[in-house]
């Protein structure tokens, strides 16, 4: 959307350092930024990365209107900084796991190689977009995967944070979901609208049969009928069957009922045999109401015959964590590698452009992730970023660059793939990760080490640090 | 945004259902809309309502362009309902507690009275931009209330869910925030920005000490450096000092120091005391690290010398709830007052068009809200919706209603706020809100009654519903 991206959609503080970084004529020294995060949201193993797209996009419609810049004048900025920030584009280099890629804590995911300043303004645009739509793909995903082929709908705008709706149904489909009830990101992206009818619809009407009948005459296509505004099984129910029948007298078909509150598991089944029971086998069961991938698991578990989830609130908002801590950290700048100290080595940054190699074994299956620098070969092992004694070899395991180029000298280098495309390519990767990391209760934790040589340039970095203070 | 409030920005179903509408040619007969929720967030005694203003700017520029229209005829719609849905406006009435107003569960706090299509299809993006904005400027008022004056930045966008990173900003300076980092967000909503540096920008540089010397030359002005890359006490004190004292015998005064890490109640009072012996006794210590209104009130406690917090991703994400749970439901059509039944009595809602009643006492505290039908008179008791046996006297307080009027005939009747004015109608009407209701443990439950009339109404249409079943 017009001025969401990028430009002025940033902290303060970026513009800020980009003049003093102008200012002393440092702002083209080239530097680089890693995106990356330290905790998996939901107590899970994993977390798909999403978010890659809108950021290329944005990186190459990095400009300042004339208005953004009056607006910056009006802030105080000084006339010679925006003079240049007027003449600005994105003219970087960026590497980056491609979009729909199963991540681990640590690993850099992108790379930004840029003029410091290029680099530093761009960053809060990078970290809203992926932070959250990362959130929601991998929530996404844990649903996909517990909902066993089922078909899922997005129906979490109502209650999605503002305008976030958007980023939530694109991410939301990528991690797995088949639809959205959002008609403006079902325009903007491409994404499939589905929808049934509200309890008002219903209410409206004297009679919960007029509304049926009136709502099936008007969208016999797809027509799924909400059947617990009155009572399920003996009223909805018969008047959604009485209803199906009398489309089929005109040639038409009944797509669907909609469960909405009560005991999903037992509503499910009841209603699969009733419609079984008049012929109308081919009649699915929509249900909805406060799902998750907890409750879906336990759906499935009880031999619910549902068909079809609409998943809202819980999938949108990101429940319980409702954030991704992800974090953008400079590497390297004015030909060094830079390293951010911390009495917690856990919070240590690992310094110097680097790579990531991801190991698989003879099956295809993914073993571990080694972040190593940029000019060394491919590790032969690998040891533990923070427990230094563990170290694990990797021979006899093929090694792989994660990330890829996506931009060079600001351009596109990495073609923009189809929503279908990058939730073929979630559901892909996912099959390369063992069944430990993806269960829900304690999954395994993916093995994510460091290089011999980049573990030497992180202690030489601190001691170099840590002698001055 | 263009073409992010209204039009397209809602669920498929409400087109849908406007088709169904349409068909029947009932889509004109007047229908009376509530908004309202069911739980407060956060444990809290209290919900403040925002999102108003945007909803009165979108239902004003409701139209289709020929683009949106276009695209419902691809996805399936009728060419006649999109002739009609071309020309459509709104044009109902809006009555609704001004933005700030300090609301409970089960009230009315919107009422959208027009031709049923229109107030259908502005469902999802009411609920959209009321519950997060709600959900955010309650949480932002309670972080202002244990934050005892000082002043508040809100740094969240990096973990906002995406573009609602701009609804984020408004909803917390309109709280009790004082200013944004979202430089976006400034320009469009008018808010003061602010920031500070970032780790990077210390790191870019080989000494901290040149990089504190390089940006307080850039950006004399409000300039807050950050204290804690290498070591707050024993390197960032003393090398701000350093730069504070340069600053001064050049004629400008450090405005502050940021601590981000680290036990921020014994770091702020260490650096107090640094900045004090050292006559700097006007520099600000500013804070910021995942706080929110426990910890914050926590460092109130423990007599932290902290002058400004700067709080993101808790309150942007609105931790740990993140949804209100916001309804939108249809009370009135066709000439009837309308009821949802519900086996839950907790989930029966309030049929008829309604007013509310707040009644203060002779000090001008709020003692009761009471919702009642719109052709009573102000009502002389009230009755618990559920526990019917429980009803309270209102003799004695005075009773003003809290719905006003903001638009007539689809144009608004109630002037724009500036967000100043919004921020101190939230602190006017807290301070009128009695403490045991704003205090964060056990919060004692304002009371929410109905009239006898609308109990009347309540139990006849339930009567008649379930006699039928």
């Amino acid at each position: 959307m017009e001025g969401l991206n990028g430009n002025l959609y940033t902290d303060l503080y970026q513009l800020s350092m980009g003049q003093a970084y102008f200012e002393k004529n440092r702002h083209e020294n080239i530097a680089s930024f890693d995106y990356f995060f330290r905790k998996i949201p939901f107590n899970g193993g994993y977390v798909i990365t999403v978010g890659l797209e809108d950021v290329i996009e944005a990186l190459e419609n990095f400009r300042f209107t004339k208005e953004e810049i009056e607006y910056l004048e009006s802030i105080g900025f000084k006339p010679d900084y925006l003079k240049y920030l007027k003449k600005l584009k994105f003219t970087g280099d960026v590497y980056a796991v491609p979009e729909g890629g199963v991540v681990f804590p640590q690993e850099p995911v992108v790379r930004v190689v840029a003029p410091m300043i290029e680099a530093q303004l761009v960053e809060t645009m990078l970290l809203n977009l992926m932070n959250y739509q990362s959130l929601i793909a991998t929530k996404a995903a844990r649903i996909r995967h517990v909902a066993n082929g089922r078909p899922l709908a997005e129906f979490g705008m109502r209650r999605a944070h503002g305008w976030g709706a958007m980023q939530a149904s694109r991410a939301a489909v990528i991690g797995g979901f088949d639809s959205t009830s959002n008609v403006l990101a079902g325009k903007y992206y491409g994404i499939p609208v589905t929808g049934t009818m509200a309890h008002s619809y219903i209410q409206s009407h004297d009679e919960e049969l007029t509304a049926f009948r009136n709502f099936a005459e008007a969208r016999p296509e797809k027509c799924v009928l909400l059947v617990d505004t009155y009572d399920t099984l003996r009223s909805g129910l018969p008047n959604a069957i009485k209803v199906a029948k009398e489309m089929r007298s005109r040639g038409q078909e009944l797509n669907g009922i909609r469960l909405d509150s009560g005991d999903l598991a037992y509503l499910s089944r009841e209603a699969r045999k009733m419609l079984n029971e008049n012929d109308l086998e081919d009649v699915k069961i929509v249900a909805s109401n406060q799902l998750d991938e907890g409750v879906i698991k336990s759906l499935q578990e009880q031999n619910s015959a549902i068909d079809i989830y609409g998943v809202g609130t819980n999938l949108v908002v990101g429940k319980p964590d409702s954030a991704l801590d992800g974090v953008y950290k400079l590497a390297y700048a004015d030909n060094k590698p830079r390293l951010k100290i911390s009495e917690n080595i856990k919070k240590l940054t690992l310094p110097g452009m680097k790579r990531v190699h991801r190991f698989t074994n003879n099956e295809g299956q993914f073993v571990a992730d080694v972040i190593a620098t940029l000019d060394e070969k491919i590790p032969e092992k690998m040891i533990h970023p923070y427990e230094l004694d563990k170290e694990m070899s990797l021979k006899g395991f093929e090694g792989k660059e994660l990330l890829n180029q996506v931009m060079k000298n600001g351009e596109r280098t990495f073609d923009k793939r189809s929503l279908d495309e990058l939730k073929d390519a979630v559901q892909s990767n996912l099959s390369s990760l063992p069944d430990e990391h993806k269960r829900f209760n304690n999954p395994h934790i993916y093995k994510v080490g460091i290089s011999q040589n980049l573990l030497k340039l992180r202690q030489d970095l601190k001691n170099q640090k840590t002698s001055k203070l």
